[in-house]
């Protein structure tokens, strides 16, 4: 269901309402521009991406921010500092949803930037950079199967083999960015040099169950993991069931079956995260021993370092056990994606705004994300740091996903005050 | 590809051959006869069922038998005995195949039956009963899911329920019979009574690698092994694999993995032969954290006794697994068969048959059948025994099965002589 190009203008205005309550609403009114029947959905270059463009181009304008859409289809806003044209702290997150989306990933962090930047627009104070508020599209990679579309442009780091990606319908990315009245030519225009950016802040929800476990509205991420990702395929033997004694067989399930326990026993110990979410046996008859068994494994952990070392502990463990068993052993590398720390100062500026939102003295909760984001993109090109909000059961990518209207309040204040403590600490490092 | 229907008439004959060059030739000759391009495979009442049939039928002819086929499509030889009428002991096994079948599963149990009798018939001496050769079809279940149907009706086992099955296109085990010239209604009438059999024996390849890794020719079978077998569903949630950590993970497959790998420990310890040869993962994304694992379990074993103990470990070490990764678990069991043992009679016949055959003095190897055979059907009616015959590498079910020539003249010696030897126990019962 969506809104008609006619009625382009937010019904929600802040003259009567709370600000967190304006967030929630705006959530809301987001979610009614979907592609899809029954739920949310929003693709890149999709009719709904034009449509929430402009809804977010009218709310960047009611905040005080002039705006436009930049070469990939990211909408900005700008709110000046003390002088005109001076490198900006961005704030951003993304707009697309994955299929049968929630109300809140990625959007929430577009909102609240918005907001920030209201508040700073309307205090009488210049900040000593520009701001300028994003809402990327495509983070999600579900159209054309690559994530991080729009950041990888504001980072500079599109490649031309991205063009040439196609989606369900065969429709190509170059294709598409020109039905959708962008100019593939110009991809390079929505790229920013590192010495016009101040940093980068992302607000997100945490999309784990963490923070609602302890009893906290906010949380700091210390780093975005990457990801490796494995194809492995263990061959053994394909035998009848009943005429072959165990001295006799190379049963590939029980090999990986085995494995599959190992991954998760290093996993545990080793404080990284592998997951096996895929396994196939063949030949898959109830009477006959398999003969091959494919899975797959997903690693993400706080740095590289920790994620290496414990695929090499996996990959020792796979090759005990299937030359144990007289097993086959094959290992495919399918993905593999760096993680990218958070910048140290950066990091502290989000932390001294948890401090002063909750009003607390000691340390926010440190947690690494385990899932992607903008800033891993946009990490390539400036410091970025991010701050995680509370959500209901770690619950995310579903309609169940749900945030506490509280907790955005005090998500706005901490993001506010940490876009103050980078001021400071700009002007003391840059006065000097 | 089929021989014609013209030519019906063996080229094979005793006069030039030795007995057992004569049963390698013919199990070659009945490798043509198939429904399938480039393999073996023949099926229930179709018509190479109906070709196999005559040509088995100038075999038992030629080999000076009186023969008939029964109500389910037997093809049956019969020598009399002292006297007409008597009671018969029976040998046989099946002419139907699996598809892309080898040429020896079934096969050679119906040509050294034939020669045997053969053998008797030539040998100027009466047996004490009636000997009787089947060749039974669809031991298989291939064409209608359901195994043993010739020698259930032999056992007068045939249930009205069958009749309904029906095969990939759609048609029922009814129509298929009336079809094929066979009646329905008749069926009862091949069942025999108890009274009217003295004994059933079986030679059969040995489907697995035992007795060629032990350097010998034959094996004696105690009990033809009944397998039970499972569903298995494990319940656990399916969550992001970024988002979730371990103490909030419920992972049907690491709990599925445990099982399996428990699975084969216990199999091992408790000498049955357990075997997972399915399993499937929902939702099975690589970063999804799998919800739920389905998977199936055969078991077999010696006795009932030991396989129904081995799964009362199973459905211990299941339940245990699943408590304690606060898993859901699903058991249903989808078929049971009871094993059947051997009659210690009859296994002394096959025995000293053995022995005499091998020129050995010891016992001969003994060892349970781990797969089913028609002598579980007619086991219902009347005692039975197996002898097993070596093949290459524990091949079956491909076209990879292989025997040695002089193991099928051993067989078939021992064969005969465990005929003889039931013979005269059965003179020493009967005359007391």
């Amino acid at each position: 269901m969506s809104t008609s190009l006619d009625d382009m203008t937010s019904p929600t205005s802040l003259a009567d309402l709370d600000q967190a309550e304006l967030i929630m609403d705006r959530c809301d009114e987001l979610s009614t521009y979907s592609d899809m029947e029954g739920g949310i959905e929003r693709v890149y270059l999709s009719p709904e991406h034009a449509r929430v463009d402009k809804l977010a181009a009218s709310w960047m304008r009611d905040a005080g921010l002039t705006t436009w859409q930049d070469a990939s289809g990211s909408r900005i806003g700008r709110l000046e500092g003390e002088t005109p044209g001076l490198p900006a702290l961005i704030l951003g997150s993304h707009l697309d949803t994955v299929p049968d989306a929630g109300r809140y990933d990625g959007i929430l962090g577009v909102l609240l930037s918005i907001e920030v930047a209201r508040r700073i627009a309307h205090s009488g104070k210049k900040l000593p950079f520009a701001l300028e508020t994003y809402a990327f599209h495509e983070e999600e990679g579900v159209r054309f199967g690559a994530t991080l579309l729009c950041s990888r442009a504001l980072a500079g780091t599109w490649t031309d083999d991205l063009w040439s990606l196609t989606d369900a319908n065969g429709v190509t990315l170059e294709q598409a960015f020109i039905a959708f009245g962008l100019d593939p030519e110009r991809i390079g225009d929505a790229a920013k040099k590192p010495e016009d950016v101040v940093g980068y802040l992302e607000a997100h929800i945490e999309q784990g169950p963490v923070l609602e476990e302890e009893g906290l509205p906010l949380g700091l991420v210390t780093s975005i993991a990457g990801a490796r990702r494995f194809e492995i395929t263990i061959t053994g033997e394909a035998r009848h069931a009943g005429g072959t004694p165990y001295p006799r067989r190379k049963d590939a399930l029980v090999g990986a079956a085995e494995a599959v326990v190992a991954i998760e026993s290093i996993g545990k110990g080793e404080d990284v995260i592998a997951t096996v979410g895929q396994l196939h046996v063949e030949p898959g008859a109830v009477n006959i021993v398999p003969g091959e068994a494919l899975f797959s494994l997903d690693l993400r952990a706080e740095s590289d370092g920790a994620r290496d070392h414990a695929w090499e502990s996996i990959e020792a463990a796979l090759k005990e056990i299937c030359a144990r068993r007289t097993l086959a052993l094959k290992v495919r590398q399918i993905h593999s994606a760096r993680s990218v720390p958070c910048a140290p100062n950066l990091m502290g500026s989000i932390s001294k705004g948890i401090q002063e939102a909750t009003g607390t003295t000691g340390e926010p909760r440190r947690m690494w994300s385990r899932a992607g984001h903008d800033a891993m993109a946009v990490g390539e090109m400036c410091d970025i740091a991010m701050l995680f909000v509370r959500c209901h059961d770690g619950i995310s990518h579903s309609p169940d996903e749900s945030i506490l209207q509280e907790d955005v309040a005090t998500a706005l204040d901490a993001f506010e005050a940490a876009v103050w403590q980078v001021a400071d600490e700009y002007r003391t490092t840059h006065t000097a």
